[in-house]
């Protein structure tokens, strides 16, 4: 008996060394660690007893040494719970619950006596876990040829996704089954200016998947730092998606030094599609916020010089000369092509608009010498970042801005010539704080230069952040965009305000989006972060522009109204011309008073790719503002709104697709109504194709509210 | 009649417009550029009726165009003569002619209808080419795939050679026949931290060649701006060089926007090889200084630590943890090594030295947090170029320096982490003017970051200027290590006093230098411009100091002091230790008194790999020093001392080697002996193998004169 005993005994010790279960706080959530038979480290994932991630293996290959892939033993695992709340500068909602279950697992590598450490952290919307390099003098520096991670889904889900590409987010997304993707990639790939597809299994990140068994699971990363991009290659036998890196020039995918941590592995999770929305997975694994004083980073509105040079009305640039060099060309002697969009007069009317609607700022691009020939040549020297065109007076327009109660917002678009953009970084801040402004929107246009780089390696991803955290030396807010995708670092450095990073309004002037392009966004891109979409266009014929120019908007405009709450972004622009507003001023009325700065938010609806509904609180005020996004198929949207204070009484002015709307045909038809609403109200109304609808719900006052009750 | 006069007249128009004779000033040289039957560009060259080039293609492959090789007509050519002369801000002369007959050719590509414009300069002592891509709308944006300028040399030259190689220069020179580089050129190849060697004939510049009919011939290139460095490409059945310009990462060789020029492809041509060493060429083709105020530049000798470091007495680093994370690794919990050279008591020891022997600068390397895992380990984040070891005062030092009328020189190993080091660069420059330092050596050791980058392409060629160009906006002087090889810039920045870019004093400490090495190098790496040798060793048994190097400096003492006139730099390290300069005082004296910036030099004696003897007037004063370097096999130098002043006399004070002398077996002997000499004096001397000797001539006083007509 004393042998069984010690057998047994041995034996639950010896399971215990190899599997390791962890729950998530609400139990729904099950994630099992073990190590295989050849001592490959695995996980699986299972959600209210359905299948998320079949076993899935864990690893590195690494470049001239034995790889990080089998041979492994357990050395220590250690079980913990966290749970604090904390509030962030600027967000969705005032107060973020980070509430998990976490399993440290120790290996040790037999064959090498080499330590690997992961870490999982086990909430109730998902998993995250990541890798740890910890301090080993028999493995410091290292280069890692690829990480081998993972994500063996159950079947053939559907999926929404975009191209794997190391230097471009603006494609479409394609909803498809993952057996499909083999077939379509190629021909969902539009040209861009800097791309590189690398696989027609490719993936990008945040990748949206609904599964076979109606879950909702959503793969990305968390706290992307000193390390390549995540993109998932697809085994479309077995639907295993496997982590690919970006790599370097030379085909390298990472230099190490230990102790190191890698990103968040992450995987959201729910059979509620809003609970995908609602996911605060990616904020929580981030570090906390590392600047002190955060009382100059602010959200904000604006308008700005730049519609009018994507519709072809204006150029960013002051000439037509074919080319120009910086601190050669004498634009004294040049000849003004009269198509300058970033002029005194111009930017001036932007100010005097942005004034009288209560916008927080204006953006010009083109403000600087250099825009000749910036595109396309992967020119080095292409912009110095501080001298203006001989019609834009930095002084004047900033000064007479002020005066107004608007700032300039800076543009400094690096054509992604890199190293040039280091070198004039620090005088270009100055030059910000030295003129007036508060925020800089960037962008990284065409190849990278160090050339063969790629927008998502460890160079670029590592270049993103100093110029962020420069920034925040200079208390520069940034808007970021061609960057690479958001992981939530905003968590930690907030005045990174927003980026684009994927395919933004422009699209719809250079050549289209899909009309359920913003309802698959926020599942998919947004996961990581804000985005400064720019919406608010209310012309959707753009022949009314340019004549040569045969694109439309893909939107109705009372959706075009919604996006300022779907699309979350502490920054938003009203993208369309002063000119056009004035003609709607009913419906800019909605761009005007809608919130830049949540208390709370509920996501009402949502299904990828169909449909979405959010209803967001006002910072600092009782007041709420719903927005809602459909697709082509149209929508009835219902919703009640309970989400509303109990003692209050509100006004409910909704901005809603007129019966005949439809965003081909006619989509600027728009009705707006105003009701008296409580909590107890219930709201119904039928979307258009490609519309939607927004709704500011303002408290009343008291007095209102006696003679209601009269 | 008429009809043949009108023939004649076309034919001499046609044979005008199909080829062009220049000659120069003294009509030794000739060069005939002609465009051949296919329309290529050709020149060829000969010297007082010697064949220097036979005819020699011009021309380049262009990326995914099509190329300029051929189909060329010459469009129009124009001949002027200039003649200038012009004073360096320091040097080996005090004024420098610049004179010469110019050939400037416009071509026009027929097939094409591209313009290209080649400039010849025809000096006394050599030719300079240079293409210039004039401003065409048709041809601004273009990448070189490869340059393709010929040297067709007449017949198998001997060639002082190192491997053509993207990253190093630090060989051993080879002499041989250029029949005989293929069979020799793997064997040339010692391992480096960084090299890359692109062909098995491949050849860097400044070559020296000795032809088979007796002319000494130097091909260099001038200039080197924006544009990836030369190296010759060797086709040895015809015996033709091709230029073979440096990759970046993607394999392109330069990306140009026009107008542009090249660098100046260098030809140094006699029948006496002092005319080699003599000629100013190379300076004459760059551009004036651009720097306004010059004052702050100034020549300077300076001691240091660092040969106890390359002996490995001591260490950079100040611990010896296997790994450090600048920034975060707690230097003051860290447990010293007790090894670490550049400490405070260290540090005061050689500035009192440097003061009581009257030197200007003292170096410090290893002061700086880092040094720990600085090598191999293609480390990013390797050094913050700001914040010193526990051990290293940099306040208190530059104070005791500033008391004892010294100045420390500030030390910039980059270990090639370049954008490390330009994000670090202007806080690094203004650290050095807050406390007190006007020098800096700048280092490039190991393999480049961005990777897949080489020390030699268009992007590190503008790193270095960006790094001289912005320390002359500090007022900061740069001695660069590791750098791409010089090409006269220092005429345009003087602030760049001088470079290692070849195989330095360090080399005899590490593995061993040739004992001819110094008889080559002023023939081959300093065409292009100074080099900090580092000499001065007085001990040459090295094991005397650390029992396990077994390594010898293949030197006499002698040899060693003449390296301040021979390797000319103005900027010159005494290398050896204290400790051993104190043994050996009368010889050291040479080392105290030798100037470093000079009114006037004569080339005595000169055979590349066999001798070198230099005489230089210091300036400003009526003193001369000689110096004298000799190969394995010893030399009797022999010269007349008619450059003196015929009003003067003076006292010579020879420093040579003893006739049992041996850079092998008794490098130490030398003797020292005083004379009077005028300028009517003859000398005569025998050198030992691997010897030389020293003689500064300093001008006596009236009063001796006096006694001496007496």
């Amino acid at each position: 008996m004393r042998n069984l005993a010690f057998y047994l005994f041995t034996f639950f010790f010896i399971s215990a060394l190899s599997s390791q279960e962890l729950k998530s706080p609400d139990e729904n959530l099950k994630m099992n660690f073990s190590v295989s038979g050849d001592g490959t480290p695995t996980y699986e994932l299972s959600y209210k007893g359905k299948i998320v991630m079949k076993p899935s293996k864990l690893g590195f290959e690494i470049k001239d040494k034995e790889s990080l892939i089998e041979n492994f033993e357990i050395v220590s695992f250690a079980q913990t719970t966290f749970d604090e709340t904390w509030s962030p500068v600027w967000g969705e909602v005032k107060a973020i619950r980070n509430y998990y279950n976490e399993l440290f697992v120790s290996l040790n590598q037999k064959t090498t006596a080499r330590k690997l450490n992961i870490r999982f952290r086990l909430y109730n919307d998902g998993l995250g876990f990541r890798y740890e390099f910890p301090e080993q003098n028999n493995f410091i520096y290292f280069v890692i040829k690829e990480e081998k991670t993972q994500f063996a889904v159950s079947g053939d889900h559907i999926a929404f996704w975009i191209p794997g590409d190391y230097d471009s987010q603006e494609y479409k997304y394609t909803k498809s089954n993952l057996s499909k993707v083999h077939h379509l990639l190629r021909n969902a790939v539009e040209k861009n200016a800097s791309q590189y597809v690398f696989s027609d299994t490719g993936l990008q990140t945040p990748l949206m998947l609904k599964s076979v068994d109606g879950l909702y699971i959503n793969i990305h990363e968390a706290a992307l730092i000193d390390y390549p991009c995540l993109s998932l290659d697809l085994d479309d036998k077995n639907f295993i998606l496997s982590s690919h890196l970006t790599p370097d020039a030379k085909g390298d995918k990472g230099y190490i030094q230990a102790p190191f941590n890698t990103p968040w592995r992450t995987i959201i999770v729910s059979d509620d599609a809003r609970e995908i929305l609602a996911s605060k997975l990616v904020l929580n694994l981030n570090e906390p916020c590392k600047i002190k004083d955060t009382s100059w980073i602010k959200p904000s509105k604006f308008v700005g010089v730049w519609w009018e040079m994507i519709n072809g009305m204006s150029s960013w640039s002051y000439t037509n000369l074919p080319s120009v060099k910086i601190g050669e060309t004498d634009y004294s002697q040049t000849k003004p092509n009269g198509k300058h969009g970033a002029n005194n007069e111009n930017v001036k009317k932007y100010i005097d608009f942005a004034a009288k609607h209560g916008f927080d700022q204006v953006l010009a691009e083109g403000w600087n010498i250099g825009w000749e020939d910036w595109f396309g040549k992967s020119k080095e020297y292409v912009f110095d970042f501080l001298t203006p065109y001989p019609d834009f007076d930095v002084k004047a327009l900033n000064s007479y801005a002020k005066e107004k109660g608007v700032k300039l917002i800076m543009h400094h678009e690096t054509s992604s010539s890199v190293i040039n953009y280091e070198r004039h970084m620090d005088k270009a801040y100055q030059f910000m704080i030295d003129n007036g402004y508060s925020a800089v929107k960037s962008g990284y246009v065409g190849n990278i230069i160090p050339r063969g780089e790629y927008h998502y390696g460890q160079l670029m991803v590592n270049h993103y952040l100093y110029a962020v955290k420069k920034a925040a030396e200079f208390k520069i807010m940034v808007d970021a965009h061609e960057a690479v995708h958001p992981t939530g670092l905003q968590r930690t450095y907030p005045n990174l305000l927003a980026q684009e990073s994927a395919r933004g309004t422009e699209y719809d002037a250079m050549t289209d989006n899909n009309p359920d392009h913003t309802t698959i966004l926020p599942f998919t891109r947004l996961i990581g972060g804000p985005m400064d979409y720019t919406p608010g266009i209310f012309q959707m014929d753009l022949s009314v522009y340019n004549p040569l120019n045969k694109n439309k908007v893909s939107s109705t405009l009372a959706r075009q109204l919604a996006l300022y709450v779907t699309m979350y972004s502490p920054l938003q622009m009203a993208a369309d011309y002063p000119e056009t507003y004035e003609k709607f001023l009913d419906a800019f009325q909605f761009i005007k008073d809608v919130a830049v700065d949540w208390d709370d938010t509920k996501i009402l609806e949502a299904e990828p790719g169909d449909y979405i509904s959010i209803a967001r609180k006002a910072k600092g005020t009782n007041n709420w503002f719903v927005g809602c996004t459909v697709d082509e198929n149209g929508y009835r949207s219902k919703f009640k709104f309970d989400f509303l204070d109990e003692s209050r009484v509100y006004i409910a002015t909704i901005y809603s697709d007129a019966k005949s709307a439809n965003y081909k045909t006619n989509p600027q038809a728009y009705e707006i109504r105003k009701f008296v609403v409580t909590n107890k109200s219930k709201f119904s109304q039928q979307c258009a194709p490609g519309g939607g609808y927004a709704i500011s719900i303002i408290e009343a006052d008291k007095i209102q509210i006696k003679s209601l009750k009269k």
